[in-house]
This record gives structure tokens, C-alpha cells and sequence, in this order.
């Protein structure tokens, strides 16, 4: 229901232009070739007049209408005469601009019973080109008057131009100083706007009483900047014209044909009250006289929508793995270095956010990217969670080439489900003939029955509002920290699937166990080597004597198969699809779930190459029976499995690997102008 | 975009529901009739097991399913043995609801090679049947569980159940009282409420840790409200138990077949941030243990939509007529009593305004009504334009079969362009084939590229928000007041097109003017008789020979031809559908026009009977010629021309006869639901 803004008047010129001829009299008019002029001919006759009769220049084009339909018979300007009827209108248009002002003329005589000439009603008219122009067909180039300009369609035989949020950091030519907050631009900076172009031919000069003014509605003057050389004799220097506290803009009449070049810039993201679509108009006005108001004779419009914040999947190649340095994880940065160096991608450390707390840095920030025709760049969605490193955003990140782009709830309070562990983004499916081609957004929620712990609305909606990655809500406040990356990861694979799921899951662990008892392994000893506070040395048999346990673990259990069931269903997988991977949970004192052992799905993915939390599993033969089954599950796939500790400095903080560690990845190779949401 | 609240969980259940068996246990579960459970028996099965069987009761169908292929061959339970595959699913589903708890079993046998048996699971079912049900199919009867119930969309082919905002006054049984707001309803209050039924067919008592529960998402709860009979031994005392505080509500299981009754009330119109769709569910929940949490097995969902505000065009059945007594419109009552009744409606006088200046109930209120299958009342929409009136539509419209509604901006200034004189509706018409049964919603604003006066954006976006009237902008901002109803109305007539559209005109008034001086009648008076303050009496000869008001009624001329333009494109009309109505206009200090006689588009229209501002133009013979021109261009369509005297008490006020009345109409034959917007 997109209600804001939507207009008659907006984006939609009525069909002919009505001009009031009148006996006695001629009166001057401008035209735009391409549009009609409808005169009223039988208003404009005097009294007696029985038949007319047209004449007109070469540069006109006439046609004599009654009751809607065009009069069959001779054209007008041959002489012919017509009976003059109720309803009869003059329709005509210009085939191009003039040289000259009044160049062009249509003149049209009354007569009387008998034949004599009564009276004469004329206009002289000069027409005058007007075109907005963008780059409508999405090839990076503003073509010339676009017929699809003024709307937006999806999808790979759609139109329509695109914008960015200048959400990266600009460099302005001058800055900002006090009590003149005008930003001014070289041409350079303005190369990740988009160009608009306004193309206009004419004589020398408009007539007395004319002028041309761009404009945007005032719904979308927050929402969009334009940008227009200052005076080209100073030096390139880019002033904005529209946008903001501005809402119209005269542009200068230069005569003969005449390109303007605009830059565009979008100043917010779509969300809950925003479609992300804005418009932009250039009107041709008329006034009468000094005093008397001025009233428009053509509007043309464009449209753009702004392009949407898109999340990269773990199938999309990493390009550099984000960790924070802190007091006690130096080994585990260690392990990450030849991990990363494995991957062939860029590690960046980031220091001095220890002291306040930094190391959750995937729940503190997402990247994503955004892509119109003419560029794309990264950009990071902060989270509104904020756990020391709330100002790594803007700091180390924000720059010329990389957005910036948050949402902070003023009013409802914040959860740690608002952490970005909490959002993932699947690899692209196909749902019973549906594509996705750049994969759904998953969200951790509540149970539907409860008002339990939700994902703040503003980020929510936020993420909704982008369209191209249809967000699915799951359940995932039955954990104790509530984020989906504790239950669900993706993996690439070389096979055309392209990708499995990866889900935690008790009964694997418990079958896994089982079976390791009965070959009797049962005493083997997990958490050899663990450094954690909270936890003793168990035995398989231990932990499948463990009846509380198993009822807990059977109740995750179900947690996550309600998950599992609505991923199949949203997402279109198929058991094959899914593989299984052992996790224990216990219940803490409020029933929320956390991991028993260091939890394997929590993973970081690098390609084919996988970080795992080690999950200290029991020892059989000297080796841990769960790093055996992810490996057995996930090397038949093409996958690298390294192990990493991270018992210390994240999982005893309930936390692992991957909420260490962010990673940003390359852009998608589809246009997200190409689907269909 | 409607984003607010879309969600993975929502009216989405999962396709199949996972269950987990275990070789050597049998477990218990309750199957919803027409659901299905999937259960993996690759992974259930021991070590060594190479091929299973299974048995089943009566009640139950079940599938062997591998790769997502349901097995051909002979069905299982016939002893047929299968090969053990990874991935091979057991799919089963109940025919019925159980009469006693785990009254069916599904057993999987497990054998080794060489065929021996080694062990086996299964699984006890109880079959419990929930539905949730509404009006589905909009005939006024909640029929028993509609596959489309958690759907909604338009059209005559469409379906999904409907709900009316109680914006009328209750009569709770119990009033709230100090701390306790709680309204207790007999059962005949609620029947403007949609109906919702509960059934549940199953055993005499769910078993343990089962139970049902019903529940509105956190973000419906403000916009619906459900009540239920509270104890049925003390009577027909209904309370509310989903909406507002309350998100869930358990319901007592009673066994055997049961069908529970509930109300459902809307509590707010669409607007910019809701689209009008809510749901509500029930949920079957399952908990393993004391002091596991819940985990849901089923959930039934249905989707509502709350009936949009309608608007009644001239062209319906005029019901009441209201006027309000003043110290100067006696003679004006009078007038007006003898039109209604000859157009055979209701007046109805308002006393007690006229101190606080309570005078332009046109511009204080606009009827409608609302309309869903099982019932439908009228709402008066209140302008934010307070003017003496504000409390008119709650002290005296207000009512158990009248609702009211309003939208009052907190910060937004307000206008004149916010006087409901600005808002009016068209006849039903069709646009290039698009078809707006319920006619489109005219608009005046300011013109696209000013910022000039605009109706509150709160207002607009309500009217955009209904979505079955599609608004139109149209520019009113060149007037003084501003108010569409100043040029242009709408009459019925009984021809095919069912309607013309009316507009002020200048020039048809020059035309006509001109057409007299010819004729010899150039020193005819107007203004005869005339009381208002500041207009001479002035003759033809002195209106044509007055440049500055023929340049200022051109200027008007193409304001009112911008408007005819776009009015013909959006609501399809032809020359032949309009009329032009003489009008003069003259422009005040600020450049804004007022009228230079009373105007005349600014009628009454009772079905075919006009009240017409008595516009004291030039007589001629004794008759008015612009009464004589008015009259030659409505009779015509059988239509009956009274001219109301409103100087004194609208017009040199700068109103008009319909600015001092609102009339309330019948509702359209048609059902909103049928149109797609």
C-alpha cells in the first residue's frame, strides 16, 4: 500500500492541454513538440457561425475532432470549410522547437449563412523543447526522453533510474563552516550520484512571462539532493539546487539546443514510511501579467527508486575478515591470520576497543553493499546493540569508497536480539517457481503465542522495506542469547545446489553418542583441554545417562525443527539440502537454551575454507569423535575444516568464533533491478 | 509497501511438521486432521539395520518418501519391506479426530541383513481437530475451515473475512469504572462485531501438557479486539480477551466436537502505517516436562480486513440534510426546508452553534459509511478545521448506529485547504478500461511547484490509505479558500453516463456576457437587490470593459483548464461530460480568487433537485440571465433549478449554499470488497 506522496498532480500530465481561443482575437502560446493543444472551437466562435475553416504554417500539425474522434474529409489548411458543431475542438501539435519566437501560426475563420466571412480566432505559437533525462534503461548512459521516464517497473525488461544513498563519506571542495552549512563539490565527488540531464531548444529567449523551474514534492525534498554547477566561470564548483530546505529551482533559458547536467543523490534508505521512490519535475510556467500568478503549460518528470542495503551470504567470496585484538585471544588471532591467509583475502585487526568491551564484532555491524548502473560501493548497517564498539562503524569504516547506514530506536528498548548474530542471509533459492536471487533475509523472533523478545521494529522494517531479500522471521528467543547464527549457517558447495544449510542438532549428537557407546567407547572423556569455568570433564555415558539433559535437548530439539520446517518451506530445501550438525544445548534459570560445548554451526566461513569453534568433544583414539563427524559430513563437499579454540576469549563469554569475527564479501554478479520482489 | 508486521511466521505454517522417532522407544503425539508429519527413519534406525517395515492402525495414512518421491509399489502396512536409505522420510497424516487418547499407532519395524529383526520405534497418536473460523466468503456466515481463511484479496472472485472499526458508540453492560476499564457487552451489542468460531473435535480431555491457545501478533493487538462469553452460567456477560494489554488467551478444551463463539471488533481505520489486513491464530502447544517451556505443534490462522471509509458522492440518495440556525439565515431555512421536501428526505436543524460561530457544517464534517457483509452504519469523518462545530459530530451523530472518526495533526499546521469544502467525491467512472465503482476522491492542493497550502498530510494519507476511492490531487491553492466545491461539483442525471460534472467558468460567462452587450442589453444591471457589503451595482458594459478583471478571470480560466484537464484524464470524461456553469472571479491582495457574484457551482445537490446560490446576475426582462443560462444548461437533463438568496449569511462570508449544508446520503448498491483498487 504505498500511500505517501502518491498524487494526481504528481507524475502525470493530463493528456491534451486545453487553450481558450476567441473570435476577434490572437493570442500567443508556447508548445512542447510531442504534446497537444486542444482548442474549443465552437466557444470560441461568434454568434451566426454556421461553418470555419483552418489555416495553418508548415511547423503545425492540426487535426479537427468532434465528439472525440478525428473528422474524416479533407485535412485543415486546404480550405476546406466544416459546419461548426457543439463539441467541435481544434487539436494540434508541433513537430519541433522554433528558431524564432511566434514562428508558427494557426488561424481559423468563421462564416456566416451564405458563406461570408465573419471573424478570425488566431495563435501564433513557438515551440520549445523541454526533456528531463535519466538513465531510464539501466545501462549506466542518460539517453534522450525516454518514454518510460516518469514510472519504475522490476525485473529484467523494466525501467526506470536508480539512486544511492550518499551514505559513504563525501569529500566537499569547501566545508561547512559556521552559518553557511552549504556543501559545495568538485565534479569528482559527484561520480556516485546519478547524472540527470535537461535538454532544451528553442529561439534565443523564452517570451516575455515564461520560465522554467525544477522542483521536487515536499514528501521527497528529504529524501533526494540535487546538485548543479555554481557558475561555470569560477571553477567547477557544485552547489545543491534541490533537496532538503530547497524546493525549486529556476533554471536558466539558454536558447538553441541546451544540455544542463544534474547530480542526483538519495538521502535515505527505503523503510517503513518510505517506498524509495522520489520524483523530480521541471515545469515550463506562463504568467498573464505583473501580479497575476503564474499557472504551468508542461511538466515533465522522472522517477528513480533508491537502491536498496543488500546482505552478502557466507557463498559470496570473502573479501576482508574484521577481528578485534584483545587481552587474552592472541592465539586464536594467530589461527585466524592462516585461516585468512589460506582464504587469499585481507585480515584488518582493529585496536583499542578492548578497554570498552569490542569483541562481539559480527553482532555489532553488517555489511552489505549498494548498486546502481554507474557504481556500487560496501556499505555497513550498525546495529543499534551497542557492546564497546559502537563507534568502529564510523571510525574505521565510513569512508569515500564504504556507507554507513544505522537505525536507533528512540523509544522501545533494546534486546540482544537486536545483535546482528541475530541476522543472516541465506545463498539464492528458487521457492516452488518463485526466484530469489539474492537469497532471504533471516531474522531471529519470538514464538508466535508469546510477546517474548522481537528484533526492534525499525531495524525490521527496515529490512523489509529493501524488498530484494524477502526477510523471514524464525524463532530463536528460546535461546538465552537469541541469535540465529547459534541454530543455522550456510556452507558453499561446487555441486549445482550450490550450498547446504547447516542446522545444530541434538539428536545428531545424541545418535552420535549412542553409537559411540555402543561400540563401547562409553567412558571416552569429552572437554579434554578445556579452558572454560562452568564445565567438568563428562563421559558418553555420563552424558546419555543424563535424563534432564536429554529432556532439554529433546526440547531444543523441537525448537529447532519448528525452524527447520519453516526453512524448508521459505527457503524451498529439501532434506538433502540440510545437513545436521551435533550440538548439545542445557537450559539456564529462566529455561533459556545455551551450548553445552563450544557450538560447531557458530562457524566462519571463508569460502571453502571453515573456522569452527573446537568443540572438545570425547576422545576416541586420540581424536575428537565430533571434529570427526563435521569433518566426514562437511569434506565430502569440498570444505576445509579447521578447528579453532575460542573457549576463553568467546564461547566462555557465550559467544564463538564467528561473533569474533566479521567479514566482508564481494557484491553479487545479478542487478537486483532484475528481480521481482 | 506494506511492511509493518509481514513475517515468516505469521499465516505461513511449515508445509510438513518434523517428528523425531527413536528405535527401541514409542513416543506420543497429537496429529491435527489435515496436517502431515514427517518423520526420518535413516536417522531413527540402529547401527546394521539394511531394510524396515510399518504397520499402522486404521486412522492413520501413511507414505514412504525418499529424495522427496513418495515410494511406489505396495503400500506400507502391508508387510512390505523397504531398503534403509539416508534421507528416507515416513509421511502420515490422520483421517479423524480421536475419540480417546492414543486410539492410533505407527510402528516401524528395523531388520538386519539377513532379515532378522533388531529393534523398532513408534509412535502413539491422538487425533485432535482445530479450526479457526470466520466469513471467509463474505455471505454474512462463518462457514467450517475455508482453505482461504488466511488470505485476503479483492474482486468479485475474491475472498477473506471482513471486520467494521466499532467507531460508534457502545453500550457496554457494564460502564467502566475506576480502576476497572473492562467493557462487558450483551451479546446483542456485539453483533456489529464479525463473527469467529472456534471448533475442536477430539478425546474427552487433551493430554498432559497440552494446551490451545488463541493470540493476536504484538503488532495487531492496537488494531483488533476479540470478545468471548466469560462464564456462560451467569449469563450473556461477553469481556474482551485478545486486543489492546491482551495478546493471548487459552481456551478451555471441552471434548468431543465443540465450537466456541467470538466477537471481533476493528479498533482503528487503514492509515499510512496500517494496511488495513490483521490476524489471529490458535495455537496447539506442547511441553514435555515441568518446566520446559512450550513448544507449538499447529497453528490455524485467519486474516481479516478492516472495511475501508467510503464516501457518498451527489449522484446517491440524499437521507438527511443538515443545516444550522443562525440569527441571519432564517429566510435561508426556509428555502431550504421546501427543497427537502421536495426531494423527500430529512432535515435536520443544529441549534446551539451559531454563538461559537458554528456556521460551515459543509467544512467541519463529511459523511460516509462502512460496510461489511453482515452489516453496515454510517461514520462521519471530522475535519481537523475546527470552526465552531468540533463538537457537533460527537454531541449529535454519535451514536449506536453512527460512528465517527477524525484525524487530527499534532505538529502539522492547519489550513483552510483542511475544510472538508476541499474534499469531494466523484460519481463511479471508468478510466481507460480501470473501473472505480465507488467513484475517486478529489483533492485540492497547492500546485506541484509551489509549496503553497496543502491538506494535512495526516488527512491525505487516510484518504489514500481507504484505497477504494483512489484519491486525485487537483490544484484549489489560485483560491482564496482554496476548497474544490468553489469549481467544481457533480449532478445526477438518467441518462447511461449517469452524471455530469460541473465547473465555474469565466469564459463561459464572458461568452455569455458579450453575447447580451450584442444583443443590445449591454446597460443591464447586476447585483440588483443585492445586501452584501462591498460590490456595486455594476452593468454589463462596465464587467467587459474591465481589463484587470478580464485578465484576472484568464488566469483563472486556465487555473480551473489545468484542472479540467486532469479531472478528464483521471476520471475519463469527454466535452460531452461536462458543463460549464458562468462564473466570475476577482483576485484579493494576496493574488488568491474570490468570487465576484455568488457561485453557483457551489450548489446543493438533492437527487434531481438543485439549490443553486442565487448568483444576481444582469436582469434582462426581468430574468437573471446567468439563473436563464443556468437553468438551459440543467433542465435540459432533468434536472429542477431553485436560486437560493446566501448573501448575507454564506456568501459574504465567502461561502456558499453548500458551504452552510451536508447532506448524508444512502450507501452505493455496490460491495467495496468486489472492486481491485
Amino acid at each position: 500500500m504505498p500511500i505517501t506522496g502518491v498524487s494526481g498532480l504528481r507524475g502525470e500530465m493530463p493528456g491534451d492541454r486545453t487553450l481558450r481561443l476567441q473570435h476577434g482575437n490572437r493570442i500567443e502560446a508556447l508548445c512542447v513538440p510531442g504534446t497537444h493543444i486542444a482548442a474549443d472551437i465552437y466557444g470560441a466562435a461568434p454568434a451566426g457561425t454556421v461553418s470555419f475553416s483552418v489555416k495553418h504554417t508548415e511547423g503545425v500539425n492540426v487535426e479537427v475532432v468532434s465528439q472525440g474522434q478525428a473528422e474524416v474529409g479533407a485535412a485543415p489548411g486546404t480550405g476546406t470549410r466544416w459546419p461548426l458543431k457543439e463539441g467541435t475542438v481544434l487539436r494540434f501539435s508541433m513537430n519541433r522547437a522554433s528558431t524564432e519566437v511566434n514562428d508558427n501560426k494557426v488561424t481559423v475563420s468563421f462564416y456566416a449563412e451564405g458563406g461570408q466571412p465573419i471573424s478570425q480566432a488566431g495563435v501564433f505559437l513557438t515551440g520549445v523543447g523541454i526533456s528531463l533525462d535519466v538513465d531510464t534503461d539501466r545501462d549506466g548512459v542518460v539517453e534522450k526522453n525516454n518514454p518510460n521516464k516518469a514510472s519504475w517497473t522490476w525485473g529484467p525488461e523494466g525501467h526506470g533510474a536508480i539512486l544511492l544513498v550518499s551514505c559513504n563519506k563525501e569529500s566537499p571542495f569547501t566545508l561547512p563552516s559556521d552559518g553557511n552549512d552549504e556543501r559545495v563539490f568538485s565534479k569528482e565527488d559527484l561520480l556516485d550520484m546519478a547524472r540527470m540531464v535537461l535538454r532544451t531548444e528553442g529561439p534565443q529567449r523564452l517570451p516575455r512571462g515564461y520560465e522554467i523551474v525544477l522542483y521536487v514534492p515536499v514528501t521527497d525534498a528529504d529524501k533526494v539532493g540535487v546538485f548543479h554547477v555554481q557558475n561555470p566561470f569560477f571553477g567547477q564548483r557544485y552547489v545543491q539546487v534541490l533537496g532538503q530546505g530547497k524546493l525549486c529551482h529556476t533554471v536558466q533559458f539558454t536558447g538553441g539546443a541546451a544540455e544542463m547536467e544534474f547530480f542526483v543523490e538519495g538521502l535515505r534508505f527505503p523503510d517503513d514510511t518510505f517506498s524509495g521512490l522520489v520524483s523530480i519535475h521541471v515545469t515550463l510556467l506562463e504568467t498573464l501579467a505583473e501580479g497575476i500568478p503564474h499557472t504551468p503549460v508542461f511538466t515533465d518528470t522522472v522517477v528513480f527508486r533508491v537502491a536498496p542495503w543488500i546482505m552478502s551470504p557466507n557463498t559470496l567470496a570473502p573479501v576482508t575478515v574484521f577481528v578485534c585484538s584483545l587481552k587474552d585471544n592472541y592465539l586464536f588471532m594467530k589461527e585466524i591470520k592462516n585461516l585468512v591467509n589460506k582464504a587469499g583475502c585481507e585480515l584488518k585487526v582493529c585496536f583499542g576497543y578492548s578497554g570498552r568491551g569490542g569483541r562481539w564484532i559480527q553482532d555489532e555491524i553488517e555489511f552489505g553493499y549498494i548498486h546502481a548502473p554507474h557504481k556500487s560501493f560496501p556499505v555497513v548497517l550498525d546495529s543499534p546493540q551497542d557492546g564497546g564498539l559502537e563507534k568502529f562503524a564510523i571510525k574505521e569504516l565510513l569512508g569515500p569508497d564504504f556507507g554507513y547506514v544505522s537505525r536507533e530506536p528512540l523509544f522501545e528498548a533494546i534486546t540482544t536480539l537486536d545483535s546482528f548474530g541475530n541476522l543472516e542471509v541465506s545463498p539464492p533459492v528458487t521457492v516452488e517457481g518463485k526466484e530469489y536471487p539474492l537469497g532471504r533475509i533471516l531474522i531471529g523472533s519470538s514464538f508466535p503465542t508469546s510477546a517474548g523478545r522481537r528484533m526492534t521494529r525499525l531495524v525490521r522494517d527496515f529490512l523489509f522495506a529493501q524488498q530484494v531479500q524477502a526477510p523471514v522471521e524464525l524463532y530463536s528467543d528460546w535461546l538465552s542469547l537469541g541469535h540465529v547464527n547459534e541454530f543455522i549457517t550456510f556452507v558453499p558447495t561446487s555441486d549445482t545446489k550450490g550450498f547446504r544449510m547447516l542446522l545444530a542438532s541434538p539428536v545428531a549428537c545424541y545418535s552420535l553418542f549412542r553409537e559411540k557407546q555402543k561400540e563401547g567407547q562409553g567412558e571416552a572423556t569429552m572437554f579434554k583441554g578445556y579452558s572454560g569455568t562452568d564445565t567438568k570433564r563428562v563421559t558418553i555415558n555420563k552424558v546419555l545417562s543424563n535424563d534432564i539433559l536429554a529432556q532439554q535437548n529433546q526440547y531444543v530439539q523441537r525448537c529447532i525443527d519448528w525452524n527447520r520446517d519453516i526453512l524448508k518451506k521459505e527457503l524451498g530445501l529439501t532434506e538433502e539440502d540440510i545437513i545436521d550438525l551435533p550440538a548439545l544445548f542445557k537450559l539456564d534459570k529462566q529455561g533459556k537454551a545455551v551450548p553445552y560445548f563450544p557450538n560447531m554451526v557458530t562457524m566462519i566461513v571463508l569460502a571453502n575454507n571453515l573456522g569452527i569453534p573446537k568443540p572438545f568433544g570425547p576422545i576416541l583414539g586420540g581424536e575428537c569423535c565430533l571434529e570427526l563427524r563435521a569433518r566426514s559430513l562437511l569434506e565430502p563437499l569440498g570444505l576445509c575444516c579447521r578447528f579453532l579454540e575460542d573457549v576463553v576469549c568467546y564461547h566462555d563469554r557465550l559467544g564463538e568464533v564467528r561473533c569474533g569475527i566479521n567479514v566482508q564479501r564481494g557484491p553479487f554478479p545479478f542487478n537486483w533491478w532484475h528481480l521481482t520482489p
